[in-house]
Parts: C-alpha cells; structure tokens; sequence
C-alpha cells in the first residue's frame, strides 16, 4: 500500500500517476486495491503478472501468467470494480475440481502433453485456456508485455517466485493511478443502476455489475462467516500445529 | 494527431501523460495510434466509447459501446500492436452478414425485442453479444464507465454522433502514454518469438501474436490492392459520381 499511498499524494498535483513495480512477491488480489483507490475518489488501472499458467490461443503451452486486469472508478453507492484473471478460470480453481475429483468443462485446459483434458488432476501440471478465445488471449499477452515494458519483470515461462519459496520474485506490478471527474459519479451511478435493472434474458439471474457478486459475498461471509472444506480445515488446522510446534508453542498446538 | 503529439512531447520528461477527448467524431482505427506510438518508443493505451450496441452478460438490450481497446508496446521486428472491440464481433460485420443474406453464428446477437437470433437482418436492430461472457462485459462496460469518469462523455444509450451526421459526438477517448524501458525491448521480442514458435493445436494454424493478421493483410493489400465486392464498388462509385454532379465537376463522374 505504500505505493498507492505515494500516488494518491501525488496525484492531487499532476492528474496521473504511475507505479512499476518490480521483484515484490504476490500482491493478493488486485481487486482490494481497486476498491480502496476508488472509495476514496480516484481512478485505477492495475496489473500484475505470475508464472506461465495460461496458453496462447491456439497453442499447446503454458506461456502467459492469469494476468489480471483490475479499474476501480469513483461511484455511488459502491465504487466501480473491476477485477479479472485472463485465464478462463483459475489454476486455484483446477486444484480444488482435483481435490474433489471433480471434471473440468471442455475447453477450459490442455495437459502437460498439450491436449485437451477434463481431467482436473492432469490440467494441474497442464496450462488453462485465456478466456474469450483470440481476443483474451490478446488482452492477457499484452498486459504481459505491459508489465515488462513498464517494469522490466521476466517474461512467460521465465517467470518465478510466486508460488515457491526459495526464488526471488521476478514478475512486475503496473498501477496508473488517475484523478476522476467527481461530476462525472452521477451519470456513472446512473448509468450503473440501469445496466442493472437492464431485462434480463433469465428472470432468475438479474444483470449484475462487475464486483456485485464478490461484494454480496462478502457481506454474507462476514455475517455468517467461510464454510471450509474438511479436508481444508483439517490441513490449515494440521499446518497451524506444526507452526506453534516449531515455535515451541505447543500449547496452542492441539486444536 | 494533434494529441499524440503533445503527449510524445510531454512524456519525455514525465514518463506518463494522458489526453481525455470529448466532443470529438469517430477517431478510426485505435491500431494506428498504438503502432505509430510503439514505432517511436513509448507505450500507449488507447479505448473511446461509442453508440450502445452491446448488451451486458446476461442483459436483453444494447447497453455499452464496442469500446474498443488498443495497447502498443515497442518491439522488434514489429511494435506489439493489440486493438480488438470488447463486442464478439462487430456491427460491421452483422451488416456485411445482412447483405450477403448469410446468417450469424449462435450467441453473436440478440434481436429487437431480445430474443437471441442468427438472422443478421434482425441483429441489425439489435444488440451484439460481449467477447468472452462475463469478463468481457465486464472489460467493456470497465472501459465505458472509465472514458466517462475520465472525459465526462455521455454513456449507454446517451452517446450519439459516431453512426449519423446530425448529431454532435457526445462519446469519449482516452490516451494513456508512457515512456517505455528500451532495455526490455530485447527480451519481449525474443518472448514474442517464443509465442509465435509454440507448438500450435492445428498443424495449419500457427500460434499469433496480436496484430500479425492485420499486418500480413495490410501488406497483402499494398501488393494486391482490395477486393471490393461489386454491390459495395458500384455504391461507392455512384456516390462519388453524386458528389462531383453537386460539386459541378461532372468531369469525373461518369467512371
């Protein structure tokens, strides 16, 4: 957050501000910072790369990072967020359909081979699909090239350091910060609430904005609180033992 | 131009400089902006909004311009061009589709009153699908909201002014420049070649990059000229024949 902190500071001044960040490790999700950016008046444009997980369109390897694209924008009665992998789902996603035992849709993963599988358990040393065909793939190719352009991170399969411990993180991170119109919020709200209320083509699923869906779950987790898998919450329980255990903490060791 | 000039010059002492347009007409191609500013060194990002011809993911009527968006990277042997609308195909082609009497394919467009058609003539007055379900809707309506937050264009079904000549254009555009490393040149071209050597899926279809269709076709029409089909040269020469009759140079209308 220190770099957001920078630019919001500066941004008052020059109208645009820029971070590139290089050799930081995962940032978590882009989406908080979109969120925070534009509660407090201001527009974002964020990205962020990660180790070669997706497949060009039309190609048999994994040669792209999920690159999300994340704009947050000033509006009422919640801000405008946008957060979004360019992989078609994600690789979280396929371990967890593998965990369960669960099929994937077509379409969604080649194997280590190249082909296309259903097979979670085999998509897992495989590569995911971009979403939206030639044009995600597109879109998440240039957001890698944009990160490197901007940051000088590594590139596809020369990227590491997220997803282990031992190698220095060598993916980049892109914010443009920009200030907003605050005249514009009100047909931007506007707006908003008609897309919302466009007809929908399912009387049951009414049209939603970006971030509706996660923010509807948010709310309902921090009232009912996370249901956990089992097998999760045995794991996390398990993990949490052998910490205190290794702290000489063992009191706390038993749950 | 005018604008991609001020910004070139502006960038080199500040790294990042931003045009937000309003009021002005149908700018073109975004291409060509991405591949003059990549050509010369520097980044761009680039969309601009339009007349709603999109309808939202799961929505029953055109809300959201095609928003087009373009990012140029400098590279070598080409600058890295992406320019691609966030509809699955544009109204260009729904319209060419309609005069050809050809039908379009399933989940491209709804009719009228809402209901998905393959008829190109009742797409015409209807609306075309996002790219990509939910995540291209959720880019192109993220592009919408941001050149409204940015220029204070009109949004949705407000926008006017790019499909007829009466009406003042009410839309927005945004240029987004900045100064690239030239250090990361070398390694996003071999990464760029890297992509274009993976292993295809289809033998007979070797992976892309953005932009290389386009550039093959423009070259292609350089040394071959363009196929105009009949309907659409004798249209263009009848007009160019009424024009010179208004002009009074009657000279040249009779090819």
């Amino acid at each position: 957050m220190n770099a957001i902190t920078e630019l919001s500071q500066r941004v008052a001044a020059t109208g645009v501000a820029v971070a590139s960040i290089s050799n930081s490790n995962h940032l978590g999700r882009l989406a908080w910072y979109a969120e925070h950016v534009a509660a407090n008046g201001n527009v974002l444009i964020a990205t962020t790369t990660s180790e070669a997980l997706v497949h060009p369109w039309g190609g048999r390897v994994a040669m792209l990072g999920t690159n999300p694209l994340a704009i947050g924008i000033p509006a009422e009665p919640h801000p405008f967020v946008l957060d979004m992998a360019t992989g078609v789902v994600s690789m979280g996603l396929i371990h967890d359909r593998a965990s369960r035992g669960q099929k994937l849709q077509e379409g969604w993963a080649l194997d280590a081979d190249g082909f296309p599988t259903v097979d979670a358990a085999r998509a897992v040393t495989g590569a995911i699909a971009p979403f939206g065909g030639a044009k995600g793939y597109g879109l998440g190719l240039a957001l890698e090239v944009l990160v490197a352009a901007l940051t000088g991170s590594a590139l596809g399969r020369h990227v590491h350091g997220t997803l282990d411990e031992e190698s220095v993180c060598n993916k980049g991170d892109v914010f443009i910060l920009l200030s907003g119109s605050n005249s514009a919020v009100p047909a931007i709200s506007s707006y908003l609430a008609e897309i919302r209320a466009v007809a929908p083509l399912h009387a049951s699923a009414p049209v939603q904005a970006p971030g509706d869906g996660s923010r509807a779950r948010r709310e309902r987790a921090y009232r009912d609180g996370i249901a956990l898998p089992e097998r999760l919450s045995m794991e996390l329980l398990r993990l949490a033992a052998a910490r205190h255990a290794k702290e000489g903490d063992v009191s706390q060791g038993s749950a």
